[in-house]
């Protein structure tokens, strides 16, 4: 059964870096691109859907978020808009909640995100485990994600709960938690940021990294959100897939990662809802570095599960063309998962398809707030 | 015919300045609140509509807009992306595309727009013309105003068309074109910006709001956009309802508002859309001012039709909590019309309601970029 969408007046395909067909058509075959081109070379198919003068992207890939929690922290929120400042500390609400919530609630709760982020037009969501902290919670949580997505990450390492010692909470980590997590998840994550003193310094960081890629996981890497610090430098050594935040980097940061396999994930959201400066993309574009853009959804410092939110920020605050920032969340985002199959509308890929309900792609940031975005298509 | 919505969690009354009941229900008769209180105190009715514990907000009153026009300038604004700056000239090409198009086009332009704001809880509509600049279309562009909204304001002194000098525009504006747009108009509204070679300067715009007072009209200013200048001084002298953008403001600008009736309607969607500095919201509460938030939505400079958008980065950017944006984004919008029918949900007010997927109204900040609103009721 083959379908052909026709009547697109741009069609962001993402075939090389960044590429568009105007007046366009594709046509769709068992759950992949089967065809692209211009509409007046369209050939035939079974059924024919009339986009109207739309706009078509790949379905955006929303490579970092947490969405397996329980509990609201609009408070802290209404808090810091009065001035708090945040150090990570406010994760331990979210803890107490996650852990006393049962499965369906939790999976609730995830549900109603998933839906809120694909009526948006996110096809792909990466999910981290990390409010459980024990052993039955971190693998409960991986368990819950992994009914939503492939893209599951093992998080255990986001903060030292309070009531453990640093070391203890290490070995805990890598020992039986990686144990009873591994199987469930495709990556491990650390929270490397020395600046706080909840989360892990850069020799922690190593050790739990190290202990997940022997137990089979890729790795991510939380780092240089708060200051600069070791995580980027660790996460290019080891070879990581990504980096995420990158609020705060040296000259030698960006050379490093420029000169990798790495790709700095920027999470403007952030900084959006935590008032505090952004990273620079301009600097890491200008540098060769490739960039994801992601929503970081969570209940303490982004609690949006909208992608062209996060698109208008980074052209807004980030130095990124529309252009650009659109690249970041599909293609940029799709590598940073190591993935090719998403994030891109070629021959072969995945029918991940999201329409615009305008005539080109730079309203996802010219038109900020508005909802234009919808599901075309998942496979 | 009286409606019972029950199973409130939170309700935004805005009794006074603003207020909240928890667990509340409110009775609806003839498309006006007849009774609101505690759930558990409620009174029989004909109909029974369940919220589920979502909240309840009075419907947002997007007290400035541009809606009637046509054309598209996502080009201009990735050029300035890319570091051009607004100077107000870029109006020209909305007039010429405007100008052009028949009142079907132009009343299909903002059928949309409107679907948009409603679809995002706004119910009520200021709309302004401006995009004509010559008789006809300026009377043009108020007669489709009008079959949206009955604010409909008068902005033949948008800016001063390249190929007419200047004080023979005025003479036009105040003549003929005033004669023929007062009685399709409530408002009459000036660019008053003497830092832009296209607006007017506080002579000319004294004399454009005076000929609209004499020939009917209530007064708004636009004023203060783009560098300190005399709009706030003259709104308040000349006793307009609302003075606009205020984003540059001496103090004794500040202690004009803080003694008058006039309202300080801040627009951060432009600042967010023209990269410019934001206005300073805390500045304004903290003497006393009433504030307004509105989108300013036009293709230029602000193209979102989205008040949780403008809450959110209120919140992020200029100093308000959620509650004082809220707040601002309602019953201080309605002041900004001088309506009190609107903005509030009290015993007599119109029954405009709008339903908010979340515990508390804190989440439009908390929640940034995520679509929670639709309507609940419209008269």
């Amino acid at each position: 059964m083959a379908t052909l969408i026709g009547n697109i007046a741009e069609l962001v395909t993402n075939t090389t870096e960044f590429g568009i067909v105007h007046d366009a058509a594709l046509v769709v075959e068992d759950g992949r691109i089967a065809w692209l081109g211009a509409a007046s070379e369209a050939p035939a198919a079974d059924d024919h859907w009339d986009l109207s003068g739309r706009t078509v992207l790949p379905g955006f890939v929303d490579s970092h978020t947490h969405l397996v929690f329980d509990g609201d922290r609009a408070a802290e929120f209404a808090a810091r808009m009065a001035g708090e400042r945040y150090d990570g500390g406010g994760i331990a609400s979210t803890v107490a909640a996650t852990r006393a919530a049962d499965d369906d609630r939790l999976r609730g709760n995830v549900l109603r995100l998933v839906a809120e982020a694909r009526r948006q037009g996110t096809s792909t969501l990466e999910i981290k485990s990390g409010y459980g902290l024990d052993v039955d919670t971190e693998q409960r949580l991986l368990r819950v994600a992994g009914e939503f997505t492939d893209e599951t990450t093992f998080l255990g390492a986001h903060v030292v709960p309070p009531d453990i010692p640093r070391a203890e909470y290490v070995e805990l980590v890598i020992g039986p938690m990686l144990a009873a997590c591994a199987p469930l998840a495709r990556w491990i994550d650390v929270f490397c940021e020395p600046a706080s003193p909840h989360a892990f310094d850069g020799d922690e960081a190593r050790t739990i990294l190290e202990a997940g890629r022997r137990a089979g996981l890729d790795l991510r890497v939380h780092g240089n959100q708060l200051a600069p610090g070791p995580g980027v430098a660790l996460a290019v050594e080891l070879g990581a897939a990504s980096v995420d935040h990158c609020t705060y980097l040296t000259d030698s940061d960006v050379d490093a990662l420029a000169g990798s396999s790495t790709v700095a994930t920027l999470l403007p959201g952030v900084e959006f809802s935590t008032r505090s400066p952004y990273p620079d993309a301009r600097r890491l574009l200008d540098a060769g570095v490739t960039i994801a853009l992601a929503t970081d959804c969570n209940p303490g410092t982004s609690f949006t599960s909208s992608m062209p939110f996060v698109i208008a920020l980074a052209v807004r605050e980030m130095g990124m063309t529309p252009t650009e920032a659109l690249a970041a969340a599909t293609i940029g985002s799709a590598r940073s998962l190591r993935r090719d199959d998403i994030g891109r509308i070629a021959v072969g890929a995945r029918a991940h398809l999201t329409g615009l309900d305008a005539p080109s792609h730079e309203h996802l940031a010219y038109r900020p707030g508005t909802p234009l975005t919808h599901p075309l298509l998942l496979d």
